[in-house]
């Protein structure tokens, strides 16, 4: 039993045995995801846990088993020793998003700043990188917990794996090895269901694979355990961007339902297209299950997979010569560089598209329409004068003031027809990019433990062949890295190549659309 | 010698023998439109009339020889006695503005809000019908003195006019009579002159009539002088729009005499096509003078000419029978009626108008030039990449930027296209309408005195004759009143076909333009 504190108002839905609290309200709590809690008046229901802060001490503890008085280095490289000099304790502490290559900063879409920060915990002799606490200003809610990911030292140095299904082919150039036939799938047919004697109500969507043809069900909560497997397992190499936003009301209505369907369509055609990922044992358990025993004994598997976080990499062995500490250094700069300027570059057209966006559906239909009815008034007015034969001029501004009525409802539909696009686009790529700075940083954490290599030799704490391994393995991290930035790159092109034309097209299209209107109700008023 | 409130700081401009005030000083003054006065310094020279407050006592005594404790009604209809409830003493009494049928409220384009204010004086036995003052609210700025019309009563019945060239002939329709050759002119090229050894500076423009295709100049100050004697003569019967606002600082500069001249062409033009004003005395000398000489006469002539306010009706003859003034009152109420329809429906035009122009200035073209911005910076991390083979998308990435940094341009430029002449010439109706209210209010006051014959002939005061006169010179009035908005009206149909389509023609070339530009980027892209 955790005691949290409510962050929102929360209205219980009926018949969903969902519980109403209160923004401050403390509450008793058991269970997860949706946590059964106990209001102040002593009611018990599900309440999201989204909408509940518990300290950190307790998420630790609940989650860890962290003992208290443990030390967090705070934006600080991955290294050995407890010396950080930032603390987390009784309240999240949050560095400066500036400082250090890994911490960042980005504005969350919803208006709230939120920082990505890396955290670094070291006790009992063995480390652990967190994925990232998402934490925010002024609220510090802890959103996320840690990843289990061991560091990439624990690879360095590690044993050949254990057999697994999963491959990392890497071929020349260094591109992955792609599918002759490329994995698509088809989200559709959304459907509320529920269990527990109608206790908890979701909704099921149809999944169907190019591969099988054969339809399998999966609720979000399922997205959500696919994405955690995915990032725990792909995230110290691949960008596993982030699924859409847990939503709480208004989760049943139509048009949510309909976009949180476009968003995991989205979602799972990029996971599809992706050769590692859509090869992986997982993921063809989500996309291909026979039954529900099937998918529960896949489910168990995975939650035990060992080969996660650093120690993807061992799946991988390139079909090319090791490479210089040095190149994969600059490499990583490189590609940091990069997707640093992408990632701000998005941003910006991200921006520049909400405000347009507001603006389009906003006061510039409503100018076009103040326009249009005080052409169709003047015309009212001039009707009203009783003076003969401007009936020619009357019906011609009447209608002048009905196009401009009709291009107001164009403008205000426009967004949804070009600009969605591009800002989807867009949001997707923010959420692969937001996933760079992690592998980057496993990557430059193994970099520096190889640098130290010599050192290391000399104190007599490793040995030569170890420097060897470890230089071996540095370069398979390399080349997985190059694969996936190839792949990133050929993705890239292919997407904003595709939008562009999309946006563009529907831009001319509303042009000539307003063009040709307005050429109408010129023709009406008679020629001088 | 006058005291006067410093409005707002003034700085000389130098060589113009100009003296610089603040804001709240004190000064004492001579003459008249640029004042001499004397600063609080003790430093003499030119300050602009409109920078000074005088009070109203002081104006009154100065340009009228009002004495004090006279009573002025404000807000109320042309009526005999002194029993006003409203005063004008010591500081200016501003009425509601929608309280009666001879106030009216409308907002200065500048923003701050003026009250036209129509008041009756009445002393000496005298009746004055003030063409209006309009005070500013909050700093109660007197800014134009009474005109010397004669009240309707003088016209009613009054003796047959003096032998005048000015005739107002009315044909069955009631039209005005239209000269065979429309009469035009073209003000064109503005000077820089000074006279008094170089002690004032103005600008002279050339004004060509083309009857005689001989160019003769003036200076603003003289179109000043026209308006006023139009105004004195014709402003009981027709509507004449004010000339463009008076300016002080930047006054020699070129953006400003290109649009004064603009807009002194554009109230030359509507003059010329009214048949009454245009063949008018003092209006063909301001065209036509010969010399110095033969202007400065006409000028001494126009000044003393009687036939002005209401007296202008007894130069109108009509062909036609005499009208019921029942059937007179209801023209009025419906012309009355409809001028302030058509005043709410321009104002409504203009309004939004202008907030458009602001729009599409503004923050529009702005969001446009980040778009492209944006595109453009985004195709730059692109190239930072070197992933080879991305030249056709960058290269049109940076067009596609390009093109919405021009469009950007376009949108800034277009209203300069369209939405100015729009405008233009909603901001001429609005001055023309704003005329309105005096005309209609000369009318109903004589119609309120015929309504009142019956009473007046039964007391002894008036003799059957005087009636009948009364009634033949109403009908006068009314078909005055009919030719005048049958001109109206024909113009207004002319104008406002004239500009709507030069809009729309030029609103479908920029969606049209945009429209291309968009298709251009799009061509970059390969096909997909």
């Amino acid at each position: 039993v955790l005691q949290a504190e409510v962050l929102y108002d929360f209205t219980a839905e009926p018949g969903n045995n969902e519980l109403s609290v209160r923004r401050g309200e403390t509450v008793t709590t058991v269970g997860g995801g949706w946590i059964e809690a106990q209001n102040s008046s002593g009611q018990t229901g599900l309440v999201p846990e989204g909408y509940l802060q518990f300290s950190v001490e307790v998420l630790l503890r609940y989650h860890y088993d962290v003992d208290f008085g443990v030390v967090f280095q705070v934006g600080r490289g991955v290294g050995g020793g407890g010396g950080g000099d930032s603390c987390v304790g009784g309240g999240a502490h949050v560095s400066d998003p500036t400082e250090g290559w890994n911490s960042q900063g980005y504005t969350h879409t919803a208006g709230n700043t939120f920082y990505l920060v890396f955290i670094t915990a070291v006790f009992s002799g063995y480390q652990w990188i967190s994925r990232s606490w998402q934490i925010t200003v002024g609220l510090y809610v802890l959103r996320f917990p840690f990843s289990k990911g061991p560091s990439p030292e624990v690879f360095l140095l590690a044993k050949p794996p254990a057999n697994s299904r999963d491959r990392l082919p890497v071929y020349v150039g260094p591109v992955w090895l792609y599918p002759l036939a490329p994995l698509d799938c088809v989200i559709a047919d959304p459907k509320k269901e529920s269990k527990l004697y109608g206790l908890k109500s979701f909704i099921e969507y149809q999944i169907t694979p190019n591969t099988t043809n054969r339809p399998v069900n999966h609720r979000y909560k399922h997205f959500d355990w696919l994405y955690e497997r995915l990032l725990e397992k792909f995230g110290s190499a691949l960008p596993i961007p982030s699924l859409p936003d847990k939503q709480v009301t208004g989760r049943f209505e139509e048009d949510f339902i309909r976009m949180r369907m476009e968003q995991l369509q989205a979602w799972m055609t990029r996971m599809c297209r992706h050769p590692v990922v859509s090869q992986s044992e997982v993921f063809q358990l989500f996309l291909t299950y026979r039954d529900e025993k099937d998918w529960k004994a896949g489910k168990r598997k995975a939650e035990k997979d060992e080969t996660v976080g650093p120690m993807i990499f061992s799946l991988l062995e390139p079909e090319a010569a090791e490479l210089d500490t040095a190149e994969v250094e600059q490499k990583c700069e490189h590609y940091s560089r990069f997707t640093k300027s992408m990632d701000d570059g998005v941003r910006e057209l991200l921006n520049v598209g909400n405000t347009h966006w507001k603006r389009c559906t906003g006061p510039l239909p409503k100018e076009y329409e103040r326009i249009g009815r005080a052409f169709r008034n003047l015309s009212t007015v001039f009707i009203s004068s009783r003076y003969p034969g401007e009936e020619t001029l009357t019906d011609a501004l009447t209608a002048a003031g009905q196009t401009y009525e009709e291009i107001a409802e164009i403008v205000a539909q426009q967004p949804q027809k070009d600009l969605h696009f591009l800002l989807e686009t867009n949001n997707e790529y923010k959420g692969l990019l937001g996933c760079f700075p992690e592998i980057m940083a496993v990557h430059k954490a193994a970099v520096d433990k190889v640098k130290e290599a010599d050192r290391l030799v000399s104190a007599g704490k490793i040995t030569n062949n170890d420097r060897k391994l470890m230089n071996q393995r540095v370069s398979c991290m390399s080349y997985s890295l190059q694969a996936e930035m190839n792949h990133f790159h050929s993705n890239r092109i292919y997407d904003y190549n595709r939008v562009m034309q999309l946006y563009l097209q529907q831009q001319v299209t509303f042009y000539e659309q307003i063009a040709d209107k307005l050429r109408g109700a010129l023709s009406r008023f008679a020629t001088l």
